[in-house]
């Protein structure tokens, strides 16, 4: 049967998810919305036969037609909405952050652990992209040994010329790569550093960019990943890891090779979305899929909660300029692997 | 609403379009089942909740559950099937060949123009892949100037030991590359050599492998494609238009380069499925989006006749040696663009 | 000891190989030049210390103080120069084409013969590259299994408006690929055919362009050959050998990736000088040095004798539509492996 | 006219630019060795027609018949040869390093200062690489905009089990980053970073492998250098420069690509003189250039203290972990570039 999904939070990010469950994956539907904004909240649920909208969270996560929600609202107000849907025996899928301070994730973790079962999907999305799984297959199979390195870029082509702020660039954008190495390691990361080079002149004036983010690995491997968020010239991730006895790349993405004018070339992706819209549709489907099965998988509350916590010591390194050690608890049993 | 889909022939193909329909794509739900072998249709149907068995295709087809049909069949059996589904006015996917003679694909054309309106779709699914789309935006941009060639080249692992013809070579591999070039340029075929090089010592008994199938286009352009089912290495499917003023190529499809033992490497597909498995999936959606929206899209009856057409000359030219001029009829004004 | 050689011929590529003997290479100088253009010699020897100039191609043999014999001139001249050479018992470096006729090429190998040792090499330059030496490789290491098939592009970005035929394009362009795909596989081509694409808008003037020559080899092999001299996007070769067990390609040859503009891309030559330059250097070397070891090697009359022969039948080809067998002699023994 | 060179010390380095002289470039010749072992210097010159053995350096460089001089023997011995070599008033070429310390190169180039003209050329042979060097057009070019970070790989497939240190990774590794970094930049580094990743199983013991290097220029830019002398798969120099609105990096080097058993590949260098031997090549034939125009070009003196300056920083920050400013005095006029 499909899963009838409320939606909380119906901005951008919200309604693409609408559009993916409605027009692109299996197994769903929309049955209700909420947004902070009602106007917008009822414009959306217009364009989905039989939803209905909610002046709060709480009303939808309650509404016996919401099988699941999903949190697609601002960071802030994620603590409250996760928590009342664990309360409702509810699975959840909340876009990252989990919440934006390590002591919100720990309350969500927390109030999980209470439930008794896994509730909690977070929207780290790189895990579902084709080449990340490529990367995480070629390094579990063995035969490169060891990984004792990666390095990584992350580039945007622009970020808006006001509000966007260097400890963004952290929060935001580093994030992923926080969790990915995670994830590719099976290890937790245990000091971070960051280092400022020169500043690219397209920078929004008062944005440090680009930034390298170094992070220390439980078993040492160490991890440099190249943050630039005004790089012009596309929307680039890039990933290769060291091993022992050879490496894997992420490979370029394009579809065609084109020979112009003395070059030959393939595209750059343009955004994020362009790059990784697969990735997206593939977390979600599995998410539902593991909905549908009563059975959970993908990123947890604490793989939420180990970003925060992370992401906190980058920021603190940022402002500092010093190698700073990760505070990270032991991960409770329920959260083992 | 989602389109209540009648399924003729649940071999693997069909089983396969089943699985995309109920656990892939949106939109979509098969309610009714039917095969040859009535104890395979059971056995598919019993693992999808809500849909029945018919013995015949015709009562599949009268079901008024029924919204649409998808023909899995094999192939001297579509234009039965097709023209039924015709008949009661409905939806239908057919997997190539539309029929595997020129009549029976000009009988199926005379059904459709009879009723008046386009029902029938024919599963070309290179149309659907990136690689290709991205081919055709390149072409159509205009950029590169008129095409003047194409280079292509499909290669098979391996085809079974027994009952795999040279012919077949031509009717199952070719008919993809006669499809697209079609597509791509936006012109017919008008003419067909075979050329026979040195057989490869791995090709099963009494195969003549490879071959190179030369095509003309009505415009001059010409094609040449690379036929080789025995070609061990990989699935790997290849193509570059030449244009005047630059060319654009299928770009290799590896999701991560390696590098170890003194080489950096990337895959190559395993078979059709690993290659195209997406375009599949996009085919199948754009065309379950197509019913629900009550138009039709993709390849029609037309391009399934064409392709019947140009594979008997192909043949011709195969068995004489000759070039082959393809005697295509005028395009039904039905069948415009 | 420095090899003394005097150059017959100072037009564009003889002042070339005189830079390259006197400026890149080791083992060589430059002791005596002749011309059609008297004026011309006299300039060119003016640069060369202790160089003199002769009226004519013989005395130029004659001197003492020449060791060997590098011929530059054009075609039609090439005969009686090098049968000249011959008669003095001078090695002598060729430029392609060894003779314009057939004939003219018996003649020198029956001089060669007459003489009782090998002392003159031709200048196919491709055997000399890095790319198809490591193809070479490749194909002799035997992993790849037989060669069945090639596929080849020779791609010039322009040819002059004026007095550039169509006959030209088989002549001077596609003997580069006859010769190479000679030595490549090791076996004679026994029949060649000319197809005739969609004419170039940029090709200049009732020249036919592109073209693709299809070359038969005496083990089954077949070769095609895109000609395209009006390709404008760069200079362009490119040739992939397709075995039984896997296909060995000529790599791109840029030393950078760009990223920029939303592409990821690396140049195209602009011209055979900036794709093939090492393989002009490498191959005089090593006839400097099979010189000065008393050793002959490379490309031989009997080889410069096959292309012409190639040559004729490709031209027949091209003339009459026809697929033309190739009448080739046997190999004398004198020209054995 | 040839320049007659004189080279001291001819272990594998020494023999191999003999090899290079004799045999690969123009314009030079070899007609006096020296080396501590004098049986092995007798050994050499007697494949030298006409080349003279000495006892000393001294007695080398006073020889009437040596133009020029090439210093190939161990680092501590550079010091008093290359001062011989300038009191001599003869061109020197030396390997790197210029000398092992700081105050070696300083009482170098205070010499060469002293005799008011630039006679010493550096060793430092990337910049020669046809990569490198487009890399650096690349940037010179503009289009790009300003160089902020750049990446850099280093890896050997292995070092001897015995005798090689960490302190080695930096003083023999890294000195070709940080002397091509200065190049590339054209700026001064100020300070360096050394990070220490997870160790590979697969370095000898003691060995601490890989290590990473970051490099601060003079403008700001960053530069992060992965060494790694026990890679395994290959010898692989990689580097990208990340600029404002664009990047370039180093390509790789395959000549062709083969595909078999599933993947399209090509290959890696087996070692440095395979991946850079055009360099070496390159480098030496334009210092031969120079001096036989009487003039300097190249890597300076001044090149050899900066890179030797460097290296003491970052063998300061492998043992103590902390980052370490280069206390490097202003560049004197006379190697102004």
């Amino acid at each position: 049967m499909s899963v009838r999904i409320g939606v909380i939070g119906v901005g951008m990010i919200g309604q693409d998810h609408i559009r993916r469950i409605t027009q692109v994956l299996t197994g769903g539907s929309v049955t209700a919305v909420n947004d902070v904004d009602a106007a917008r909240a009822g414009q959306v649920a217009a364009g989905l036969p039989g939803a209905v909208t909610y002046p709060t969270a709480q009303e939808l996560i309650a509404d016996g037609n919401v099988d699941a929600v999903l949190v697609a609202s601002w960071g802030p107000a994620h603590e409250e909405q996760v928590v009342a849907a664990i309360a409702a025996g509810k699975p959840v899928f909340c876009e990252k952050p989990l919440a934006p301070s390590r002591d919100a994730c720990q309350r969500i973790m927390d109030a999980e652990m209470a439930a008794g079962r896994r509730l909690v999907q977070v929207g780290f999305m790189r895990r579902y992209d084709a080449g990340y799984r490529a990367m995480k297959a070629a390094l579990d199979d063995g035969d490169l040994g060891a990984p004792l390195l990666m390095h990584c870029a992350h580039r945007n082509p622009s970020v808006p010329d006001y509000g966007f702020t260097t400890d963004m660039i952290i929060s935001d954008s580093s994030v992923h790569e926080i969790d990915i190495v995670r994830w590719l390691f099976g290890e937790e990361i245990v000091a971070a550093s960051v280092l400022t080079p020169r500043r690219s002149g397209h920078a929004p004036e008062g944005l440090q960019d680009p930034l390298i983010l170094v992070l220390e690995m439980s078993g040492g491997a160490l991890v440099d990943d190249e943050l630039f968020v005004s790089a012009r010239y596309g929307y680039d991730v890039r990933g290769e890891v060291v091993c022992e006895t050879g490496t894997v790349a992420l490979a370029d993405v394009s579809e065609v090779t084109v020979r112009t004018q003395n070059r030959h070339s393939g595209r750059v992706p343009v955004d994020w979305r362009d790059r990784f819209i697969r990735a997206y549709d593939t977390e979600l489907q599995e998410w539902l899929d593991a909905v549908a099965a009563g059975t959970a998988a993908g990123p947890t509350s604490w793989d939420g909660f180990a970003a925060a916590v992370v992401t906190d010591a980058a920021l603190e390194a940022l402002r500092t300029g010093q190698r700073t050690a990760v505070s990270m608890p032991e991960r409770p049993e329920f959260y083992a692997k």
